[in-house]
């Protein structure tokens, strides 16, 4: 961490930044500048916390050095992690794994008619919500229980590994019994509670990443579920808020060359959410397979006009079929497979 | 809802829109452009899925016409809903009620001292986190069931109302035992199951903006409270992300008159935690009255720079009361009292 | 500027730093920490460039100790500017000034009759566009110079100052010979040619703020101004662009406390293109009053519905008044005078 | 355009809002819905002003319908632009093309070894500002005319075309006289005059996105262009401004896609501003390629630490060789040649 003092600061304010540092066992080094004193602080500053730095009076601001995650950093691991997603399929190796289904679980004939179809095509997973966050309290809730079972069977019809979202620390247990990857969205990536419990049980956990979330507060949202001991943690780049109007959200992509840089987690993107359009998840599958992503998340649903949620960007299996044919040759284009 | 085709749509695409307007219970109008064939739709709209729309083929876009909340919208209750807060006060009259304290209950002493302190100044709620959302796993976590007890005790001495925050739906019961307000963070505002527990509770719930959630988004939140029978939800404008640098959020005061004409809802302003930073908590204080708001949110700690959380946001017990004193004065500068 | 080294960063690296460091007349300070090298610079660090420093191999990244600006510094100059506007009135001292009128001028006639409106209501100068930036190329672009010898008219009419836009380099000596203050509108923020040439020229200029401009950005803006010779620039909030969508942009009104703390420059609000609404704009001014706004410009049309552009952000004169009556009252509230 | 009318919008006012709309010479036709009448207006609305509308009393919103754009429509013309640069190759094609060159001319010696680089790696063409503008007025603001006979120099010595910007309407018949392809840089993309002026003259022109605008404000500013007669111009997208701290701009790709669907105009991808970050350029050009782009822009520098602008976003000539090496493979594998 740098302090940064400001201009007038007098030299009793500038020891007592030196002397709150010492008592944080850590080593202050005084800079003097022309315009402004600086004080350096020797040693591990994770545990310190830059707003306390920025109420002490006479200082400016604090800068820190260091990422303030440990665990989810490529310092503390340089393997890349790679996380087994059913029969001999592991993300985060030269294979890219297609994730796909439908938004939500809606009915068995629809499930196990979407799961053979994406099966078929080359996925390695099933995606499905039985329980759906919705912004909107009088929209389908999802099916809960019964959707669950449904994932359960068509996993045994197709092999496919479950994905699965879970909306609260209750869920996990029920929810754990069913799925082979927990999917945490958007919506609660700070919801910590829940990030600790996923973190207690030992299915791999998707991580999405929160709708304005900085890098840094995704990957300690990562941390919060590495901590308790669960090592296998997935990010999901979905979109991020900003100001634009021809999507939903902005898929913003230079994250995955910028993870792979500092974190040993494998990254896959989703552009249906990362978009909100059908039109448009193709040439994102493509973008994201040519930048680096180790995966894809994608909703297929096989009459999207009739889809009980996100039917604007969900593609038909036909569709997710060509798309995949594309993205193989991508894949090969920068030396991976798929 | 009115539906945009495309240029080239077909006859046999605009009547399947007219149709399944139709198997919805509602009525399709349609209106021949030059370029540009519309359907509107007439009767209720808001159980009808924008997205279903825009994945029917022929569709360009569907723009909505109403608003998609009801029960907050000021269409369905025209008086401002007015909340109990303590003695002899309700939030959303005349009157503007301050909550203050500080960011976390650090212990008994400190608690006690800053209630003192703020309700000396003119506060009529005390706030306080037990359990504290905490970007860093490694960072302080708050005193949990302590800290209610201090809270609680903090009340008998002072007289104030608690707010307190509640951050998982387990917790829903304890903390209500405790507070008289219970707190939505901005990172759970979308935690649907957290909204349901706290709607079928008696309490009022205090429910602060997503970081980056729209108004709707927020309204819709509300929504999912009052639709389980709680009818008391202050909403609390706590600064959104853009790509502003110079404070931690923007605090987006349009807000507050923006919902005085949308909602009967109370709206407040925590200009803590909206800039986050000490030296513009009084401007923004100001501001905030001066615009409309109901009330206002303020982190208050004795000695900031040993704030176990958030100091450089705090104000001392003697900046809040100048703080009061020029508050005092905008809002009988625009027709309010505090 | 600090710079911090890679993890892995060798002695040659780090050496070659303090080479070019040196090399900038400027004085090179090692601090070996734990986990990473960071050479702090000792001297002006303003020339020197942070993307050099950031692309040395073995450079982490390079974090900037001062403020990049400096005649604009309120380290450079304590005291406040004062701009004179008009007759008996400077801008930037106790007296808030008002500026209103049209968005464009549209005839003699609309434009006489608002400049006695907004006169009469107490403000100190008249805006009015004689060239319009439209966005649209089939929008009307204003009447150019015979809206000049309008706006010229309405000061010997009405003793208001003239506060017109000048669009390019070419414009500055026309615009000059009829304008008491030059605006440089939003989207010329960063226009360099033209900043340059209205520093080259005596009268002040009102420069708004760009719509995704950082506040250092636009304070380096000023510095272009400045360091022409001209030292009366006036800074202009009028909203930044972000996802919220109940405005047509955000006001961010925490810039007014915060310009107040890093430059001596007066600084105004402008509600009217800042929500683009109306319904707003009276609530906005209040607001910018409270937090210590120098200034208000606001637009004033005696027929919103027949404006040839921005009526749904124009008052009325009648409105105008009322809204001038009310921001008295909170400028009394915050010992300021209107 | 779609006028939506407050809930209790008096029959005289509904009435009056048809009156405007027959006045305007267009049709409008009314729907009474049960909680709101609406308003459709059949005819081109193009030249009506939304704003104007929504000024009228009793109007809630007016929404849109068309696109504002007419002459960069794909409905206008529905063949692709091919846009011819240098010698055999047109842009818009089947075969991708590249323009890459040092941020700005620093020297003879740099420009020539760069051009000389970049050509034998597979470049068309050669960019190099000899006008820069910069944020900080002290900073280097490029070598002017001296740096444009390099410019034409390095043409002669390699048969590339030059792409350089031009920052002012006076520097349109110079930098015409000399360039192959005018660019307008990202903070001029609303200089009207400018716009103008390039749209004047017979050089296709480069058409940066705005920091923070939206597409369809993008496409004004090329109807700009296109109005005046100039048909030939070329998007170019080069990262928007979000709360994203990993980079310097958001890289947003799915404009790609989308642009193919709304406008015939070439699109390209300037990944060296649009991440800021060196490391990141490689990724993020494959991309690129993958979803659709018709060219890269893409700043190259033999030594980027010495480099007197944006060193760390450039890469060497080595990388880039290696970069495009790369490239080609993603382009035969999406159908493309490079």
């Amino acid at each position: 961490m740098i302090v940064v003092m400001k201009p007038g600061a007098s030299k009793q304010q500038i020891e007592h930044v030196a002397e709150r540092v010492r008592q944080m066992k850590l080593t202050p080094h005084l800079i003097v500048g022309t315009e402004r004193t600086v004080v350096a602080i020797v040693g591990d500053e994770r545990p310190v916390s830059r707003e306390m730095l920025e109420s002490i009076p006479g200082v400016e601001k604090a800068l820190p050095v260091l990422a303030p995650y440990k665990m989810a950093s490529i310092e503390t691991r340089h393997e890349p992690t790679q996380i087994p997603l059913g029969v001999d399929f592991a993300l985060g190796g030269r294979r890219i794994g297609l994730i796909a289904g439908p938004c939500s679980v809606e009915s068995r004939a629809q499930l196990l008619e979407v799961a053979h179809a994406v099966k078929e095509a080359g996925a390695v997973a099933l995606r499905g919500g039985a329980f759906k966050p919705r912004t909107n309290p009088y929209s389908f809730q999802g099916l809960a229980d019964e959707g669950l079972e449904y994932l359960a069977e068509a996993r045994e019809a197709t092999g496919l590994a479950v994905v699965t979202e879970v909306m609260s620390q209750e869920q996990v247990v029920l929810v754990g019994r069913y799925a082979d990857v927990l999917q945490v969205g958007a919506r609660n990536m700070q919801n910590y509670d829940l990030l600790r419990a996923v973190g207690r049980q030992p299915k791999p956990v998707l991580l999405k990443r929160g709708l304005a979330a900085a890098v840094d507060e995704w990957l300690l949202a990562a941390e919060y579920i590495l901590a308790q001991g669960n090592p296998n943690v997935i990010l999901c780049e979905r979109g991020v808020r900003t100001f634009e109007q021809h999507t939903r959200f902005t898929l913003s992509l230079s994250v995955v060359p910028h993870l792979k840089e500092v974190t040993h987690l494998p990254v896959i993107v989703d552009p249906s959410h990362g978009t909100g359009r059908r039109e448009l998840v193709e040439s994102m599958s493509l973008a994201a397979v040519a930048c680096g992503a180790d995966g894809l998340l994608i909703e297929v649903h096989p009459d999207p006009e009739s889809a009980l949620l996100d039917g604007a960007q969900s593609v038909t299996p036909e569709a997710f079929a060509r798309l995949v044919h594309k993205c193989r040759r991508v894949a090969q284009a920068v030396d991976r497979e798929l």
